[in-house]
């Protein structure tokens, strides 16, 4: 039960209430002026499945089975006009949500994916695997019902009720972007690591950003193949895995990531929940342990830097424009000053 | 069997080749300038579940009950610099797919929800309720997997294989597109027609386009109000509402849309698929049947008009600006010269 646990506890802790008058100033009247924007997926592979649909027989009467592409990630793009020889950035949302958490917010304002572009990123926004855009294979479901498994087999979906989901900004705004978890689906090694990895790769450098649920996922893209990775950010995330139910990163993993520029971001009200210090000071003992790995790994306890009142989406509350300038100022002095 | 008969065919037929050079140009090098950009959700309503996961006794171990929203509607949108007053354009996608469907093509050309904004349309861009970026009520999979429902209440999830979904351009690409449709969980008045309309009236005026499964959406749209809706665009999909297992437009119901310019498109390759010749027979009566109603009604059949080899996936083929720019030319024609 520790993974409920867990997630219960990342979804409880929103109560932030601070605004900042000039984090208000976020939408911005000047033209969005684009080099060019698009979509793509990263990854997937082809399998063949035998239930392509739920009814016995297939679609036609003729046979339920076919090909099908699994794992593949969706990822929607805008390059400034101008981008200051600036990195990309890849922004992931985390559990029970999609790219929509980086987009306008629940209250109307502008989110981080305008703002990095508008602050000269070029900015990368996926779905995980198994989510919203990206699809997600059926299968399992579809064999359920057709009597080839048994109940037992269906993925365990959870999702965020709105009890579990309080948040400072607009709440029933922001239950409407709540899609349920299909992660159950996906292989131990979750095909979105690599395929953030891959990514990067095929950006040729960025800096990649996970949160909550995707919070160490940055790190884990970073373990497969680092080739194309100059710095990771995580908000809020599990960095001795066990949000993930793995065991914590071994010394020789923590030597390969002090070679890459790390921030780890947590907000405010952390203790009000009884679970959010573990993850705090279990991301506060990793940020040491790069750090005496001769790495650069940087701790923004936001209420330290004197940003009070955060909830859980930090990108949606009122003073995320102030948040998001904390990461450009890290991302300048602590990846792009030591740009090949 | 009728509407999975109907769904193969749907996907059975795309073969086409043919490429207009003129349309290759469809990939702008001049920057994209906007207004304003962003998205939210239409509709939505806060229902109660007994089955927030599919663990027994909940996340916490403290019930599985709470709230959450169901049938809200994702919509991306991009606004240009210069809109000309023309009036907004929504493209909706059809089955097993999502808003994805107008962006970038699969073969890494531009795809619609782009060239609509660069001809100075305000474009949105929704997923359908219960697919993608909409989310969906994951309650019944979850009661099954707790045995609190018998398997037979699982939804038939659809999805097309690749055998199923030939297309011209990048099938592998294409297929990555695949999202299984779970619109067996949805009301049989689909959400997604009310969400329309709604959005059309926040819109205070729009073109409403669907494709295939949701060709005829629409038409149901304005069907429930057609306040907001200033044209219709159907494309290669089933105005006798035979995809939807519902009877056909009556009378009264032909008489209303006769109140609103409609386009039907159908690309090439019709005669390929024993069923298909259904479908365009069916919206050609339907055409002369809004029409003897005083209506405009226009039937676009790509052949007649000089563009062959069309797939089912007219706006990613390779003329797919052409076909665009015979659509931007019958808005100005039957929809723009009575406006208002």
């Amino acid at each position: 039960m520790r993974y409920s646990v867990s997630l219960a506890a990342l979804l409880g802790v929103a109560l932030g209430t601070a605004v900042s008058a000039a984090a208000q100033a976020g939408r911005s009247k000047a033209p969005l002026v684009l080099k060019e924007q698009g979509s793509f997926f990263v990854g997937g592979r082809t399998i063949h499945t035998d239930a392509v649909s739920g009814t016995p027989g297939g679609l036609l009467g003729t046979g339920n089975g076919g090909s099908i592409t699994v794992d593949q990630m969706y990822v929607q793009y805008q390059i400034p006009e101008d981008d200051g020889h600036h990195l990309p950035v890849v922004l992931l949302h985390g559990c029970c949500l999609s790219g929509k958490t980086y987009e306008t917010t629940p209250d109307g304002r502008m989110g981080w994916s305008e703002y990095f572009v508008r602050k000269g990123r070029a900015v990368y926004t996926p779905d995980q695997v198994s989510r919203a855009r990206s699809g997600f294979d059926a299968t399992t479901i579809n064999m359920v019902r057709l009597g080839t498994l048994p109940a037992s087999a269906l993925p365990n979906i959870f999702t965020f009720s709105h009890e579990d989901a309080w948040t400072v900004n607009a709440a029933d705004e922001f239950g409407k972007q709540v899609i349920p978890d299909l992660n159950a689906l996906l292989p131990v090694a979750n095909p979105t690591y690599n395929n953030l990895s891959a990514l990067a790769i095929k950006l040729k450098g960025a800096i990649l950003m996970g949160h909550s649920e995707s919070g160490f996922f940055p790190e884990e893209a970073a373990l497969i193949d680092p080739t194309g990775i100059r710095g990771l950010v995580s908000i809020e995330g599990s960095c001795d895995r066990s949000f993930a139910q793995q065991p914590p990163p071994t010394p020789q993993e923590i030597a390969r990531l002090a070679r890459i520029p790390i921030l780890v971001i947590f907000g405010d009200h952390i203790a009000d929940s009884p679970f959010w210090p573990l993850f705090l000071s279990g991301c506060q003992q990793f940020v040491q342990q790069v750090n005496a790995a001769g790495g650069d790994a940087t701790m923004l306890h936001l209420p330290t830097a004197g940003l009070f009142g955060n909830s859980h989406m930090l990108m949606q509350d009122k003073n995320n424009v102030r948040v998001a300038d904390l990461i450009l100022a890290w991302i300048d002095r602590h990846v792009e000053a030591r740009k090949d």
